[in-house]
């Protein structure tokens, strides 16, 4: 008779940390819209015609255009071959030399350096540089594949649990109460902080960072600047500062403060999400622990070449005078004007609807609107056993097709309800997506009232 | 005055796994090896030129070309734009709309789910179902950034401490001592074996393969088949099987068993190591440690697109009758060719050398002769507190520039010594890098007699 061996793998004996783990973004809604998608496929008749997938960030499945410049790079650097043959502009052909040229065997298909290749983290200490107007060092510089590995194997050198400071807002009060809580269950050793923010589009005043600043010296927390938003800003009166060029100008003692930043090629105008280039810059790490920590990535082999020539491309543009800068900034400028234009809409259509209100967004790529649910929802959503804003989240899903991420994925205040839309759906089909929403919070209201 | 701010991050607060974790193939030996490169850069003299980095398997820095097939579907795919322009096979064409067709936004700059592209995984599902002639599903195959993460994301989530396992050699008593050592720190969960064998180039009889999945039986362990080796096979009368087709074959009870095999396109012919693509096909999870499993995937967003396309080319090379088939068979016998030839050379010429012994290399790319070494240098490497195979190992890389892996960074038989050598570098490198290993050896044996 077939049975399954006893106890090789059950759910008793798996890591007990994965079964506690959620990931709001990727999780049950998420699930479900992908099998509602299914059932659109087979004829299974809804009330909407496709799933409208507001959940993530994801710029060129909202049909974002790549930009030019970044595709030709990678594509000739996949065919050195062609450097010859193929007609296309001279700095994209000297990119894709200086490119090979970096990487062993003068081939993407090469293994590199753990932390990257060399070459290319130097052209990111320049940029940034550049950027904050204050001194990088690129061996304090490592490509990842993605911001997201960046930020877990920072997390994982910390030894941090990480579900307190998730959801820390940005009051200090609150970060304070937040702090205390933490100090219950943890040595806390480190903040994170997304500025501009995610969900809430919210972008620091100088003034708030200094806060922040000051409380992490005074609790001695590693600050960790989950940075990847940065090209995202909406707000012409508004600069975008990193927290390392703020604590460095905040001088003694908080310049000597031990920080982490994080940058993606996955947000910003380039939007390559699937590319998954990242990069990490560490600051003020004692030497030892650098070691302990670029040792550790030595076991993750390296990152993706394609994904560390991404990065190549984003910290390395075309320069003024270059055959590919007209191009680039006409598609450079197109996007993010065009986001400024959605997050403009997004927020005043939001603020028109009863009960809903929706902060301005300044930058990232969300909308995090706060609304109002009645009672009736709040007990029901109870019995099922799930937060009210989740109960709302599938509501609206299986009613019109459009998935979000309910705010109590994030972590909100008791008693108020959020959820995060991205507003990347392209301005007809965002239109329509706010409507949908419109049109079922109203029925929503109505019936539960 | 500045100082650094006191605890933020120290040694004595971070992760203490990451202080004690030790990775031979990317340790200080290829740190100084790194060094050497840039010494020798700066004009420092040498008894050398150059160093050969014989420690890793990496194919293209060691001058295999790329597979064309690849690189075209790959190029053509970051540049869609220039499908209807470009004069390219048509088979290529196919794959790369077909490619596109399953990227959300038909863009590789999208992210995809977290288990990979879901019709890609069905390629590999028929794939793998040719290969073993046993049923695959692709709803138990995901695509991975490279190899190593599937791994990695296996290991967590079956809470293993993979210290004890990744030594265990294949003789059947040699097995129960291990697991009767490992008893004594943990409840042993796993048995790693790499087939064919890194670092020893066997490949595994199919009776042996069969007494250690009736070993795993036996000890409720789950079988973790690394497979990536599966293309290097240099002897014509042994064919590769994998686990699964062996445990199958092998019917009740042991065809119930759990698996995980995993496969990559860093080896084999293709040798894309820098790409990261890996896949993992888990075989007989229950349906809760499937469901955690894969949520756990969520929280690493996705793999990279790119990896994914390049094993969408793996488990789907060009058919014949297709325009691309005689240039893709033409490539990729020339490489397994080439690897057989450097594979039979490397183990005549290490037996050739006094006091070493080398295996026939049935499969994968490394070398791992045991070598004799004077008690004279066992004091020496005692007293400097390293391996005395990696003093060796030191000595050979200063003197003649060969960077190899020592064998106690994989482990071995007390009192034996080895190191693992790729036979990548190209013929006449390869002789070059014979004679260097044999030109030393005598030096070093005679300075220490």
């Amino acid at each position: 008779m077939s049975e399954l061996h006893p106890s090789a793998i059950s759910i008793n004996t798996i890591n007990p940390n994965v079964k506690l783990m959620e990931y709001a973004v990727r999780g049950p809604l998420v699930i479900r819209a992908a099998e509602i998608e299914e059932e659109l496929k087979h004829g299974v008749r809804k009330p909407f015609d496709e799933v409208i997938r507001a959940n993530t960030g994801d710029c060129q499945a909202m049909g974002q255009a790549p930009i030019t410049y970044i595709r030709q790079v990678l594509s000739l650097a996949l065919r050195p071959e062609l450097l010859e043959v193929v007609n296309c502009p001279s700095d994209i052909k000297e990119r894709v030399r200086t490119l090979l040229n970096g990487c062993n065997g003068g081939s993407l298909g090469s293994y590199t350096g753990s932390l990257g290749i060399e070459f290319i983290r130097r052209y990111v200490q320049q940029f940034l540089g550049e950027r904050d107007d204050v001194p990088s060092d690129y061996r304090d510089i490592i490509l990842t594949t993605g911001a997201t590995q960046g930020i877990k194997s920072i997390l994982q050198l910390l030894n941090c649990p990480v579900e307190e400071e998730t959801n820390w807002g940005l009051n200090i009060n609150e970060l304070k109460r937040a702090i205390d809580e933490a100090k219950e269950v943890c040595i806390p050793r480190a903040i994170v902080i997304i500025n501009p923010g995610n969900p809430t589009g919210q972008i620091l005043t100088r003034a708030n960072m200094e806060e922040i600043i000051k409380f992490a010296y005074e609790e001695n927390l590693v600050i960790l600047a989950d940075e990847v938003y940065q090209n995202n800003v909406y707000e012409d009166r508004i600069k975008f500062n990193s927290f390392k060029k703020v604590l460095v100008e905040m001088g003694e003692p908080y310049k000597n403060m031990a920080l982490a930043s994080f940058m993606s090629c996955s947000k910003g105008y380039t939007g390559e999400c699937g590319l998954r280039g990242g990069l990490v810059e560490i600051f003020n790490f004692p030497a030892d622990v650098k070691t302990m920590f670029y040792k550790s990535l030595s076991a993750q082999v390296c990152p993706n070449t394609v994904s560390q020539a991404a990065i190549f491309c984003l910290v390395n543009p075309p320069r003024e005078g270059e055959p590919s800068y007209e191009l680039f900034m006409e598609e450079k400028t197109k996007v993010l004007k065009s986001l400024k234009e959605r997050a403009q809409l997004v927020h005043e259509v939001f603020n028109s609807f009863e009960g809903f209100s929706c902060t301005t967004i300044q930058g990232a790529m969300y909308a995090f609107p706060q609304f109002k649910l009645p009672p009736k929802v709040i007990e029901l959503a109870n019995e099922r056993g799930m937060p009210p804003d989740q109960f709302y989240a599938f509501e609206l899903l299986e009613n019109t097709g459009v998935c979000i991420v309910p705010g109590s994925g994030f972590g909100q205040k008791p008693g108020t309800y959020h959820f995060r839309t991205t507003i990347l759906p392209k301005i007809d089909k965002l239109k329509v997506m706010l409507e949908k929403i419109k049109s079922f919070h109203t029925d929503f209201i109505a019936k539960y009232r």
